[in-house]
């Protein structure tokens, strides 16, 4: 009897994986800046059945889930070979998270994950969690994956909800052997830190975020750039603002880099995401802006508004209205294949191309800041639209 | 003209609640542990009309509602012969809330609305809402129901929003006609507390939750213990805690014992909630432990992370992300039936058995508190596997 359940419910459990992880997807088009897909590429139904269920009948007679998997988010992402790759942030159900590689032929679905969660080294003090790698391939021949590490305050005792966030670093050749480097060390509380994937006059470059508190940003702040002498014990000392916060902006209340910039024939392209307030908590989409090829804390497009904002069951999850990326592929041919999160609970996949990007951030105009100058905007649009339509 | 609206609409809105409260139900088959069900169990539709429409075509031509009713969510159960009985909240669209009785023949469908909403006596000062009763058939041969009384916190005369919550406590043997005994006393703010159904040393214990202010839980705290004299004049002089809050996990912000526990032969089985900080507000999620039979107040186990949490349209509503849970129903063929509402708008179903839940409870690793030992779990389970599964 207890052995015919465990065998009815281990069926269905494999084949409902398997039917899962062989969805096709199919582009959506859209604005033309970028195409979004029909389903999510990955999420907690993704996570293979022996990662979560105890196969012994004698100790799982159920065939019940023993290791649940709360959600799959903002992943990092790399080719490797001919196989889109993504360093996925998958989240228990005790709500700490780990990192997971996850490999497709195409970049668009069949994605599997491969092996087995990453063990990735401790410092001294264990990370209570870690999330949202960032993953460089760097002119010094390592790859980097560049991740936030949270724990506890101690220095708040009587508040469990007191966090320190600091930059994790560790390296490797395979993606699956890490070798940790100590933390950032940084004046502030560091998150979304990335590293550009070139050194700058003989140095290592960070994006980074500069933090006062945990989770406020603290007055000014935005996105910074900082230089490193030597990434095995990165101290940060001087960081310049490149990207700031703004009033009334899409990037109002925090901004952060998403993955490190795609080089262009016309400047490194960036993909970030911007956070403002509103009544039923933060907001997160995501922008782009360019900067120059020598100088790459210097802006040369900054198009307003945002790049992508969520839609339809990508505003619902766990951390409602949030779309989050820190994970891009540019393929050989030009394609650009964004991998993004939705409401921190599942992964998605958008294309485009580096011409139709980099013809965004030159092509849209930028925010005039107040809402006359976003109608004068759409009226000189409509000026020239008339003019060319001949009206 | 008009005679036609009414009856137009009168026909439609019985039609309309006769096919709602006749919906079936069916299972959905998922990770072995519970299943939840296809339709959500009872809604502001399943109100009888009368509660809502004015019937006289004089007085109301249109056929319109005149009292509506917003939401219908957390309720206590318990087992009445051969019915499944809620003591359903019922919020109006002032969002002041009441007590309704709502019946099923099998506990998974067919729930209606019985007699009329509960006439809940007052103490001295009304409380300006109600909600959440847990129902326990006491071994003194009452019926109890606890609840959290809500009123204005008058010391703070120029904050609206200041309020005190205190427990309510009234006791009945027909779930119709109640006997209100005086308000909890207790040095802090109580919500959640719940009625053991046992005496322990000859004294009524108590599942508590203490809290500085109305809704910040403090500094610790978590779901105490505390027993009383003399339950017709209830006095909380000592409280321990038996299940602490605890950094980054489910229930680092707030926890609070859901209905009373289930006795079974390997300990007592609690269902509680967990509440956790996003970026877009608080996650509340449902979460499991057992305590020893012989001193309830002892866990014995606690299995890491969450039992439930929103899925699909329960993460929506008007309080979105929350899922709560303040009755369940052993039956006596060992089959439980879980009553849980949805963002704080509808309520739903789900069941298992107590084996299968106690087998959750031992079978499911504690949290580990850090990402790294997440990672070693897993990792035992598919060395398990493969070591099962002939790898």
């Amino acid at each position: 009897m207890t052995d015919s359940v465990y065998s009815r419910r281990r069926a269905l459990v494999e084949e409902r994986y398997e039917r899962h992880v062989a969805l096709k997807n199919s582009p959506i088009e859209g604005n033309g800046i970028f195409e979004r897909y029909t389903n999510p590429i990955i999420t907690a139904e993704s996570i293979p059945p022996t990662w979560r269920y105890d196969y012994n009948p004698q100790t799982n007679p159920y065939f019940m889930e023993r290791l649940g998997v709360n959600a799959t988010l903002n992943s990092g992402a790399i080719k490797w070979g001919d196989k889109y790759v993504l360093m996925v942030r998958v989240e228990g159900m005790d709500r700490k998270s780990f990192f997971a590689l996850a490999e497709s032929p195409n970049g668009i679905d069949n994605f599997r994950f491969v092996g087995r969660p990453i063990t990735m080294p401790d410092t001294d003090v264990p990370g209570t969690n870690v999330y949202d790698m960032r993953l460089t391939r760097h002119e010094d021949g390592w790859i980097y994956g560049l991740f936030c590490v949270e724990r506890h305050d101690d220095s708040k005792p009587g508040d469990l909800s007191a966090a320190t966030a600091a930059c994790g670093i560790a390296r490797t050749h395979d993606l699956v052997n890490w070798e940790r480097l100590p933390d950032l060390v940084s004046r502030s509380q560091q998150r979304n830190v990335v590293l550009h994937p070139e050194f700058f006059n003989g140095k290592y470059a960070l994006y980074t975020r500069p933090q006062d508190g945990f989770i406020d940003t603290g007055s000014g702040g935005g996105i910074g750039w900082a230089l490193v002498d030597d990434i095995t014990h990165a101290v940060v000392t001087e960081e310049t603002i490149i990207d700031p916060r703004y009033y009334h902006t899409i990037k109002e209340v925090k901004n952060g880099e998403g993955p490190h910039p795609i080089k262009t024939s016309r400047g490194w392209l960036h993909l970030a995401h911007g956070v403002r307030g509103c009544a039923s908590g933060l907001r997160y989409v995501l922008y782009l802006y360019m900067t120059a090829l020598d100088e790459p804390w210097r802006a040369i497009a900054t198009p307003g508004g945002y790049f992508m904002a969520p839609v339809g069951e990508e505003y619902v999850g766990d951390v409602m209205n949030v779309l989050f990326s820190n994970g891009w592929i540019a393929d050989e041919d030009g394609r650009v294949f964004i991998y993004y999160a939705s409401s921190d609970t599942r992964m998605h996949v958008a294309t485009s191309t580096v011409d139709r990007l980099v013809d965004y951030c030159f092509g849209t105009p930028v925010d005039g800041l107040f809402t006359g100058e976003s109608v004068r905007a759409i009226n000189r649009l409509i000026d020239s639209n008339e003019a060319y339509l001949g009206k």
